[in-house]
């Protein structure tokens, strides 16, 4: 799989979620938005990314010690150190609420990585910590208790669940104020392209419903409202 | 039905909707507070207006499809086109968090035709302009996905549920930041008659709790108390 | 039960809920962090004090009328009028969001008491006052309707269920941004004295994190890592 | 709308809702299966009919009370009262299980009229009763509260909810041991017409894997397998 | 207070929870069926009894230890070996479906008790045991768990929630098909006169309705509608 | 990994699901149990089995067509195919009870392969074909729509959630009429071996109980109570 072009990259950032799970709608999914999750972190710029993904199971008293992290290969350890420059780093905790799946800590490896976000439909601790953070972090809340109290981190880079959606690894997970999106990865490019436009036509219609038009005719435009869309078009240049 | 009178809107403006729901109760009705919906816009004004609704059904994947706009009649465009100045629209989404059941084209065409305010237990899409917007608005939280992904606007102003409470044409809607509270329209008037000098007592009962009275004895109070209170009231004038 | 020393207290608000969990996850108790409890209050300080229990059951119409406060031993007023200073008081509501608990009035008499904060799984009404206050204030959320419409008061000072977890009189309540975590009474001390080293040695981690180490070899930390931190605890002094 | 011809009946009542779901999730439609509804009656036989729906909001302490009823008009008598032969009366209940939709009595009404069915997303009453009948009612569970305890019933034969899918009136109602499916009116035919096929098909299949075919080859066919279903099938005549 | 007499649990035995459902909520009740409670016995006949408590808060690992059972007070087991004859003993779990709150044993000891039934809003293990007792138990459902994996039992015949509903020692505990309600003592002994009349009333209807009658005019009945009863009454003797 | 040792699998065969979990609980395990997974088929046997595993994640519209299982290594039907004889077959379907994990051909092809018994904590559809089955298998119940409409199958054998618990592949899987209790391979034997005794004295101990004596001393027993135990067994030879 070749790695999201920069042009791509770019053109997802500038849109918003609304506007990239409405196209893929047009393409027949309706099931692209992690439910449950929301942005822990200040960082008010969109998050981009390839998925890197983490999954876990719930934990078992024996085997979910604190000892077991001193395995030079734990998996969520391994994931959060591997997780390359410009990926998003996606965690399965089955949206159970009741314990972190990272913290501070881990949080900080990713940004120094240059990873481009995390997302948890599980929680997070140290939230003041991390909601201080220029670094784009989603995920179902806060909570006091390690990972350890409910997860069993068993893989890394395969398909998962995230707040009831698939996430295969190299989707483009886009992230704003609404949420995050799952893009599949062979769609990337196209929805990229289709939505700048999108969004300038719907700045038409916003300013076309400010001065109190109607949204019948408008949102969809009849062809005189698209007409005149397009001289709107022509004096913003 | 009359229209709510000035002076009723104004004093419902005045008090919490904890005030409310605390006379509503004392006529026997439990169940009138909006569960699971809070308050998205910056404006922190008291919303109040008569209820406006719209129903939703599930989607149907052959009837929900983008083209569904192009119908004039399509009772989400109209229902937004229609709700009179004063009114709250009233979204039922049957509590569905999956899926926005409007945004910020829509929530604008409201505060355009001087609507009172916004009320959906589904989400509501581009989170973070209806948050920075002077415009009263409730729901259950942001997300991504246009309405059609989970729902099918079916018919408006008719009775409905929004948050596990009924909801009927006309009702008095009014919100804080408790949330949201349906007055039965034949109580408006005298809920609002009750409620100011009931908050004016509680201001009395904070100030002597801050003082260091117990609760016991003075909320509710003692006739002592209630004497205590009268003095109080004359001094405030 | 002797009361909890300065010096512990002190040393518990020191330190943050996470930190706090993980030791009590290291001697076998997992369930120690109320679900979906977080803060309301503007007060950024830790909490930390021993717990007084408030126990109610669901209301019964006949019994769960406003004249039920006039009665002189109402569980409620009197557990608000009772809770000693330094002490938090928790609220078992069965988990239901549906009421308030209690709200600015009872939360003033808290604060004027020295109490040492409010805690309840189930909602408060006056949300924006108590949001405003400078005193620790953990709930479900915002609520309008009375407790009366959905909870009777029914005992005090016995041990509950909050937030799914077991709470017993005296027991240590800590609160931060993370939520409540609940500290057996026999382990706070114990607790306490770990928890500065162990917040000491995650500020070093975090400080080799951020100049690009990886966590495998540093959190948990090797030999050579551990006497790097020897150094570096003889630098900070 | 032309009724449903007895062809298509028979055929429908001739297959099972696992056939009927697969044939709509073949046409693009992946909700056609009420959620946690199951069948209550000891009629085994499969229950097909078109939809006459009921809606109901939640209710309101001073409106349902059981005078309510005297109303000769009460929507909910009303709906019972009028349901058409060969037809399934469908509840809207909010998939609230926390009281009756209706009980003996009204499913006697339903038998009398000549109804093929009653289908509640919310409870019903006199359970032992109904599980005893020779008619098929399908609901969430038994209850003994009576629905004016949750519920208003505002209005029949429009659009609702049931189990999260929507219902037409005029649509296709099938029910057998798995549950209910919902078949849009205008697909019913098709839909008929193609299921007995399929479930032929697939009795050749329980056969071939009951001898130790593999399943992989078998079910999809390859070409060889699919020669010797027509083989088959001659032999069965 | 005086023991229900043998008159009033004898009508109450005879009737069926709707019923007394009904006669409850035209005294102002709403909310007195135990949510997601059902019949796990083979006992086909009605359960009455009054209510004997037992109360549950979440389990700590270090005092919920099978050692625990050494206690000669351990609550639970206590409460088994306490309940009076003709008591239901009534068993609060938080509605937590992944525990036991009993089994085969402890219903054994209560059926050698002479107790009335037994009634959890949690699970029971050896179901199949329990599911062969002629002997009245409610419960969630099976559940393989002991009862210290998830539970505290903590006092003994205090007020509880059960099934969502507020349970007062004494209270009366009724038990059918439909499921468990109770019933205020003080209104016991008035609901149980009112309930066999308005039963024979309703056979009445259920005759008329298999007659072919409608509901309208018949439920509740026209004047004429209630001679025919009163002609019925006679005939019946 | 050994396989699981005939008598092992004897032992576990005639013990319940209830003492099992006991046996685990005395270990440390306290989640052992799949939560909402139930007895499916007639099956009255207890299943015994080690686990061989299916994993599900969400769905995606463009790949989940029927289509996709003339994929010749579609998981889902390469696990049915592969499951070696006295295992169990374990899906995880993310408790998802909104379509079917499989149904009758399916559960045919385990049954023909000799495999132990079917658990999935998704939903099954052809109930009645299951339900009529002399072949173990628990579910969360029946479902008409096929897997593809919730479900898309991604590997086997590899480490699972199912209701809730930690399935390891080789683990053992034992279900009753309570329900499904997993145990960690490593534990089996010496479970099994402590099991039969304990429910030996189980039946002492309800033999006592059926003639009158209290729990308190029996269960667990006092010295003089445990000295009988002995005699009692003797005289059971």
């Amino acid at each position: 799989m070749e790695p999201l072009s920069n042009e791509t990259r770019e053109r997802l950032r500038a849109v918003s979620t609304a506007t990239l799970s409405t196209l893929l709608f047009k393409r027949g999914l309706r099931n692209t938005w992690l439910h449950a999750v929301r942005r822990m972190s200040a960082a008010k710029r969109n998050m981009v990314g390839e998925a890197f993904t983490l999954r876990n199971i719930p934990c078992r008293e024996d085997l979910d010690q604190v000892s077991a992290f001193e395995n030079p290969d734990h998996p969520q350890r391994k994931a959060f150190d591997t997780v390359p420059a410009g990926h998003v780093l996606v965690i399965d905790c089955r949206a159970d609420t009741r314990a972190a799946s990272g913290g501070g800590i881990l949080t900080t490896r990713l940004q120094v990585r240059g990873a481009a976000g995390l997302v948890s439909d599980g929680c997070l601790r140290d939230s003041d910590e991390i909601g201080a953070m220029d670094f784009p972090v989603y995920c179902a809340g806060p909570a006091s208790p390690l990972n350890l109290s409910r997860h069993h981190a068993v893989d890394f880079n395969v398909p998962i669940a995230c707040g009831g959606v698939a996430v295969y690894p190299g989707d483009v997970v886009a992230g704003d104020a609404d949420g995050v999106v799952i893009i599949p990865r062979h769609l990337a490019e196209e929805v990229a392209r289709e939505a700048l436009p999108m969004e300038e036509f719907e700045r038409f219609v916003t300013a076309e419903v400010q001065r109190g038009q109607p949204l019948i005719g408008t949102y969809p435009p009849t062809p005189e409202v698209r007409a005149r869309y397009t001289e709107w078009m022509k004096k913003q240049g």
